[in-house]
């Protein structure tokens, strides 16, 4: 049988199997696995022991492994000659309250007819438990159709990803060579538009600052020292607003070392995504981009590093007026970065500009919130171009390589400590509520994410 | 018997009478007069009682006027053919919380030694029941000496000073007549050192504004919207900062139309007080005068108008850290205005800047917190060159004519509204500890201020 109408076949099964596919989610989705309560810690483990049970059961070599928080769900399929591929997804969910906002209770799953399509409404539908099924379906039907599982498969499932995933860099480095594999896959992001696909190949990095300025020793009367005392509110928005010149580029000396334009196969891509900067700010009631000059707006959120003022506050904040001068001010602040932009050298510099912002008399204090590099995918790993294409072959439209504004920790994580670049490869729709009362995910996500995923795999195969 | 020696006598019956003028007082202060506390509003009426029976028996036409809140007590000599004079004092006081923090019961008022000297220990003691028995003292002393009062004298006590003086404006409106005079004096203010008295001859004026700055119509995570959304704190420190130049000066258009320059005179008069920057800022840990470029602390603190951030808030401001990236920002702003300024020009001035400064799909609204002009006295009227010859002889050191950065609403009230001039001489000290616990004032302001009245009126007669 020719690879390609083994894949039909593995494709149909997927197809007819989808009742069935979509009971076994319906069962995980049964458990209450919220990580963040610790009441709810037998049911997290009751979820990584239904994972290692059905894991079994389609063939892999699978154990439940302990870390000092909830346990790690590890399996293997037959190491092979060929390229690894390690396949991350988590199976503990957010908490539910606000409970009274929910329409259905969140761990009685159910399959909803909506206007848009059949939904699967439940806490953990779409984050992460729908999308990490979409893997292990196309894993039993490769089974089913070819007797055998995919050699090379490593899974990695955690159970405390929505708690900050504390045990995870500590496993990562105590199984380095078990988990090592030649490129990783994660199934927790979204498609890019309903009917547009997406592999995620890049991550802003982050840095923060929580700064304290003081200048008097107390609130002073701005009738009395008005016009003779510092103001801390003052120095603060005098170096904030130095810290962009008025093409709204940041000003700190060496802040753009490391920071690259797009590779131009990249800009194409982006350009053929027609996104819509005022579609995407007018969702939240904006208009105009504000960011740096002669920039796209995919630019401003992907792919170019920003300071943002986070939170902010001194002085009198309460009803009516007091003439206050405050004696101190706070401030949190925080930098997006990109390319090899190094957290280190620009704590220094921001520091370093701060401190000779500040008048001779003030003092400041700094305190140093998370600081992690970009992260960049070697999109020319041939991995990526051949899951573009199976992406496209499925869904009918271009594959689009797009990049997130925010934070993906593992993907550094897999970067820095296993050194293999991650496949963020996800089905989630921006209306799946993931965090919120009545999350959802799509049939479709489903379907066509368990097909989606057993084209990748033949890609590999 | 000449001027001189009658005043003499009045000094000499004041210095015999001091046990007595003391006993007086302390009867006063045992009234717990509170006026911001409904549950003491018949202990107000009892205290302007107390003065109304007080001004009678030293031969006043007295009367206590209802007013929608707390009454006034308003009294009278003969009006003579003279000049009129208007004194104005109050006789209600703050709340004593917290109640713990004296070491005394507030409203047992006793006669204390200190290291520094006898001090009368209460609630009020200073301000301003102390303060406006200063002026009674005189007029008994005088009375006792001539036989009669100082012609021409109105006497205006109030009960709300404290409350923010609701009743005092329409009262001085509807009984403007009765209450014109050529010169008003209030008796609530300080030496400017110990050893030195002061008549306060320019108050600076106010304007506030509240601002409160809308940007996207929730807050934003500002990994998925950091360098394209607009930030209200951003834009809100981009304004603040740009309101002063590198020298401190404010660069609202207009800003320093009516701002004029000290008079010879008065900035001779300045160099002599011997200011120190250092010192003033000292008391409250700084060092280093941070206003306008090639002024004065003195001019900095009472000639020279300011602009203070007075509070702002937005974002995430608690524990922790939140890459929020705000939909909204508030923020309390004051000017502090001298000479001529226009409060009203300045707030157009001031919206117009802001309203520029601001995205357009970003909106603004203002709320305005009060807005009244510097008040500066006439100081050649002959009667500002008397009241200091007259201290300078009490206190046996020049007395000053100085500014003060805050506002005395009600000097302002009687140059708009029954246009007269005030002389505010007071004899109270920094370490008062005015509205807080344990005030006190010290036996010596007390009867050297009553003197320096019986100067003061004799100048008058």
């Amino acid at each position: 049988m020719t690879s390609a109408s083994a894949l039909e076949k593995v494709l149909g099964k997927l197809d007819e199997g989808l009742p069935q596919a979509l009971d076994r989610l319906l069962d995980l989705l049964r458990i209450p696995s919220i990580s963040t309560d610790p009441a709810f810690a037998g049911d997290v483990r009751r979820a990584a022991e239904w994972l290692r049970d059905d894991l079994a059961a389609i063939g892999f070599d699978v154990s439940i492994r302990e870390t000092p928080g909830h346990p790690m769900v590890v399996a293997h399929s037959a190491p092979g000659t060929g390229r690894k591929i390690l396949f991350y997804g988590h199976y503990d969910v957010q908490p539910v309250d606000p409970l009274e906002l929910w329409d259905t209770p969140p761990f009685e799953p159910r399959i909803e007819d909506t206007p848009k399509g059949k939904v699967i409404r439940a806490r953990g539908a779409s984050d992460d438990k729908g999308q990490l099924m979409t893997f292990i379906e196309a894993f039993r039907a490769w089974k089913e159709v070819h007797g055998s599982l995919p050699e090379g498969l490593i899974l990695l499932l955690e159970g405390e990803e929505e708690s900050g995933s504390p045990s995870l860099r500590p496993f990562l480095i105590e199984n380095a060579s078990e988990l090592k594999a030649d490129i990783a896959a994660i199934c927790d992001t979204s498609r890019y538009t309903d009917g547009r696909p997406a592999i995620t190949t890049q991550l802003r990095g982050l840095y923060g600052e929580e700064i304290t300025l003081r200048a008097a020793d107390r609130d002073l009367h701005s009738g009395y020292f008005g016009g003779i005392a510092a103001n801390p509110l003052q120095i603060l928005c005098n170096a904030f607003a130095g810290m962009k010149d008025s093409d709204g580029r940041i000003t700190l000396p060496g802040f753009y070392d490391g920071v690259t334009e797009l590779p131009e196969a990249l800009r194409k891509d982006w350009e053929a995504l027609d996104f819509s900067s005022a579609d995407f700010l007018g969702a939240v009631g904006l208009k105009e981009p504000i960011g740096e000059k002669g920039r796209t707006g995919l630019e401003m959120t992907w792919s170019r590093p920003t300071f943002e003022i986070n939170g902010m506050s001194g002085g009198y904040t309460g009803q009516g007026f007091k003439t206050v001068l405050p004696g101190e001010a706070t401030a949190k602040v925080s930098f997006r970065l990109v390319g090899d932009q190094d957290p280190e050298k620009i704590k220094t510099a921001f520091r370093a500009y701060m401190e000779k912002a500040i008048p001779a008399d003030c003092s400041i204090s700094f305190k140093h919130h998370g600081g992690s590099p970009a992260s960049h995918m070697n999109i020319t790993d041939p991995a990526f171009a051949a899951a573009k294409q199976a992406l496209s072959e499925e869904w009918g439209v271009e594959a689009a390589f797009v990049g997130a504004g925010g934070s993906i920790p593992i993907a550094g994580d897999f970067q820095e400590l296993l050194d293999m670049d991650t496949m963020m490869v996800g089905f989630a729709m921006d209306d799946d509520r993931i965090h919120s009362p009545n999350e959802k995910y799509d049939v479709e996500s489903f379907a066509k994410g368990a097909r989606s995923w057993a084209r990748i795999i033949a890609t590999f195969a």
